[in-house]
């Protein structure tokens, strides 16, 4: 594949993603997708575009983690109802800039995500089109209606948890922006997680099949930003230590180097794609037990207070108050 | 509204659209909707792009036009299945050369689209990104199983129908590069034809319910393309005669001054949105019925023959053979 035809590129996906798939009736090919809904089941569906030198650059990412992020930045959103990902839509607006190369690349790194989360690619649309290449995902999952975790569920007194180590994607993109010939491996560990992050989907599921969340969001826009939004939707508001915070041991040796801003970076920079909840009080050893299973990696970071006028209180390791000068990351809903 | 901000469009959108809709459990807010899918019902999807430049232009469309385009465009695959449309997911790519008085506009004739045909906006996405403006929507409906039409039945000997008049969009918007100072009434009939087509989803809607359809598409890329594409998926042919041609008073006048290429621009121009559908001939007089009762437009334009070397066969009104340069214009799945 040289020079780019659209016809061949649908050819292309067609080849490499028509497979049957459970509930998939009618799959690429006809002016709809048709799907049979599972009987007790409802639908959750999520859509994101991202868009080149906004959401991602050519030049610091190959084209291969490309399409793995821009499947795991909607996982995450299913991720976070505890929802089972079933199917996937993909817009692609492609430029003269991009080859055939590139989005073969780009496709094969599509399909990996796709494929490890069992996602059937249903339909879509190619457009060659206009100065910045885009791609728009829309992801369709399922859920037990008594499983689904919203935003909206959180009560004081609850504890709240975070996946992962939060930050690592920002310090990671930080690194790669200042393009070293040469990088540690913490460096690089760091660097992957902003390139290719890993949708909890999982998790979300595990943790809504333990009946023991409230509430759930996924972090896109940073710890700050999306616990104040969940708060916001509970109508509660939330102290978080920063003792307790989990910090990869990358991310601990640049804090260690003592730059004031790091707790900011770490707290507002975004794109972690980890999941943050909510647990009552007599459920924490439920969620506690998952994570000594193994089954989540978590950390209690915190507790839902009633509503105040700060939606979230954050105190650094020697319990002073930290004051963000913005609360994260906006570049979508 | 003057400079644009994300989250005011956001709140923007989620005051005007958030309303109650049947089926939907959550719409805009969290980090899915949910939907609960009708007893009895298969889901269909459809997603679609359109980028400035390619699809539209502002300098020939108002924002209230395209707002109204760019749901129409997606409801016209829904209406191609014999589906109702329900659920509708919007992300809006924007410039900063887009103001806040664009978007307005721009909302109001989506909204008027959505609420003409019952469509509940379910979620979305903005991003203030990039050079180009993009608008991709994502649509679901539903259908019975028993109801629903694929491109892919049409057995020779069916009879060929299309909607309306074709060819009015790409004549319409010839007319409207042309940038004149006064149009003719017939004139400004073709130009909003291509910037405001109407999707045919009531018609596709008692067309599924008749029982008397085999196959449907819709046409977005030209009669030719779009009835090739029915006739590949069929594994069958199609001649279509253009004696009966369906043509407005408009498209004759045009095509009365002789020029010879007229019919190749009716046939391959694109951006019609009618319908294109075969019929059984023991199921010819229903429809016929269904076209006197007015509860559709509809015209016969030839037959289905068993599968030839050629897929498509057009008679000119003295009966040769039409060759077309090319079959359609295309700039999408």
């Amino acid at each position: 594949m040289g020079k780019l035809n659209e016809l061949d590129i649908v050819r292309r996906i067609e080849k490499k993603f028509a497979k049957p798939a459970k509930g998939l009736i009618t799959g690429i090919g006809d002016d709809c997708a048709v799907i049979a809904p599972a009987l007790g089941y409802e639908i959750v569906v999520t859509t994101d575009t991202l868009v080149e030198g906004v959401h991602f650059r050519r030049d610091l990412s190959p084209p291969r983690l490309i399409g793995e992020k821009s499947a795991a930045v909607n996982l995450s959103d299913i991720a976070a109802m505890g929802a089972k990902p079933k199917f996937c839509f993909l817009s692609l607006t492609l430029t003269n800039k991009i080859d055939g190369k590139w989005v073969a690349n780009y496709l094969a790194g599509f399909e990996k995500v796709l494929k490890k989360h069992g996602v059937a690619l249903a339909g879509g649309n190619v457009a060659m089109a206009g100065r910045d290449l885009s791609f728009t995902v829309t992801l369709m999952g399922e859920v037990k209606p008594k499983l689904k975790v919203l935003r909206s569920g959180a009560k004081p007194g609850d504890h709240v948890f975070v996946t992962g180590t939060p930050g690592d994607a920002v310090l990671g993109l930080n690194l790669s922006l200042k393009k070293k010939k040469h990088y540690s491996t913490d460096e690089r560990k760091l660097i992957k997680r902003h390139q290719a992050p890993s949708p909890r989907v999982e998790w979300g599921m595990a943790l809504a099949k333990s009946g023991a969340v409230s509430a759930m969001i996924d972090i896109s826009d940073g710890v700050a930003l999306d616990l104040t939004r969940m708060m916001d939707a509970s109508a509660v508001s939330a102290k978080i230590d920063l003792m307790r915070f989990p910090l990869s041991q990358a991310a601990f040796g640049i804090l260690e180097t003592g730059k004031t801003k790091t707790w900011e970076t770490i707290l507002t920079g975004g794109e972690d794609y980890e999941l943050l909840f909510t647990v009552r009080e007599e459920k924490f050893r439920k969620v506690m037990e998952l994570i000594r299973q193994g089954k989540i990696d978590a950390s209690p970071i915190g507790l839902v207070t009633k509503r105040k006028r700060k939606p979230l209180v954050i105190l650094d390791p020697e319990e002073r108050e930290v004051n963000l000068s913005r609360l994260g990351f906006v570049h979508g809903v």
